[in-house]
């Protein structure tokens, strides 16, 4: 479940439209994902209500903070600080664009995880990550490549845009046991069906699909459109091998 | 000047060596850069902060918020509030991978510029950054080519580490006329002279040196030291073609 608080007019609002999410989406959602984005708007109040998110959301869900950082060495190691022991993330969302020495400070902190943007869901994912390179393939497969190379240990998951399930069965090809989230699905019009068929492929069941104002602006209200979109990811699974 | 107060323990000594470094080091700096992580790694405390921090840099230098954002369109535009409004950025860095609609909403604030993340002065810049394209340029040209072209005027500039003055050279060669931030001079071994030659080349003068540790570690103290840098850069200046 994503939690992007888009519309709130004030940090007490975001804070307000974030609890009454979780509450209202926690029989379905087996990840919350907060987009900082949504809560560093409002500066420091912001980043107080996200400090205080984490305690909302149960130990037996997996939390996911989806901030895309990414920076030299140095620089990220205070961001791993930051979204690791100052907001409590188990995973977050990497930028790769600085290489090796940007993404190994957030992949070697035992016990969490991080997904590192292979392929977006936006339309200017094909700006830079769909270019061919001169080895012959996109960006984003050069991508998943590197970030499995670069990984510790079970520890580097990559993001799939649901927009495109070829790019997801494409990662999920070149990485057939790393944990994908696959954004998307909903107001930006990926295909869900189609993206949990990709995404299991190989009778993986290693992916969290994030929803965020497909269920949050549902007209049937979150918790129905939680728990429709559970069924789906459900039924879609059935259509594929088992685990 | 580059505002990392990576040694702090905590906010409050963050504060404190970020104001004693702008005390020090004004009379030398035409731009102060704060860069988030070293703050945001204290949370909402860190936050405020940055928040403070912009009213200790007095109107006439330039204030660039180095944080290094990039999601989808809507969020993109999230980040924008953060940097432009809550933080009082005259200008903020930027990274590009999300493509035109991750980039356009920082780009067309009224009156604030951005820089895109071209050629990072990491080694890791080389994983990605380097990549030869089938087009047969490396990656970081793409990037210069398509921030000039998402450019609603005269708003984007590009992130050229000093660490290879090779990269700095083609970017300017690409981008005759955009302000360039060059990073990477001091503790990261950037050529300070060959860098200013290749960033001044065709007589621009629309650039920024980026330096950090170099000034506020330095053993003759941050004032001497930054006013030893600006007498460096004038001095390469002084071996380019006129302005």
């Amino acid at each position: 479940m994503g939690i992007d608080p888009a519309g709130a007019a004030s940090a007490a609002e975001a804070e307000r439209l974030a609890t009454e999410l979780v509450e209202r989406t926690i029989a379905s959602a087996c990840a919350f994902k907060p987009n900082v984005a949504f809560f560093e708007r409002f500066g420091s109040d912001g980043w107080a209500v996200l400090e205080r998110l984490r305690k909302r959301v149960p130990e037996d869900r997996l939390y996911v903070v989806d901030a895309k950082r990414g920076d030299i060495g140095s620089t990220a190691e205070a961001y791993a600080d930051a979204l690791f022991d100052t907001l409590g993330a188990d995973a977050a969302t990497v930028n790769p664009l600085f290489g090796a020495d940007g993404v190994v400070p957030f992949a070697r902190r035992p016990g969490r995880g991080i997904f590192l943007i292979a392929r977006s869901s936006n339309p200017g994912a094909a700006d830079l990550l769909d270019l061919e390179l001169a080895a012959g393939v996109p960006l984003h497969h050069r991508i998943v490549e590197l970030g499995l190379r670069w990984d510790p240990g079970g520890a580097v998951g990559f993001v799939a845009g649901a927009t495109s399930p070829e790019a997801v069965a494409a990662v999920r090809r070149l990485a057939p046991a790393a944990p994908l989230l696959l954004p998307g699905v909903g107001a930006q019009g990926g295909d869900l069906e189609a993206t949990v068929r990709a995404a299991a492929a190989g009778g993986s069941r290693r992916f969290l699909v994030a929803i965020s104002r497909g269920v949050a602006a549902a007209a049937e209200g979150p918790a129905a459109a939680a728990a429709a979109m559970r069924r789906r990811i459900a039924e879609a699974l059935g259509q594929t091998a088992p685990a």
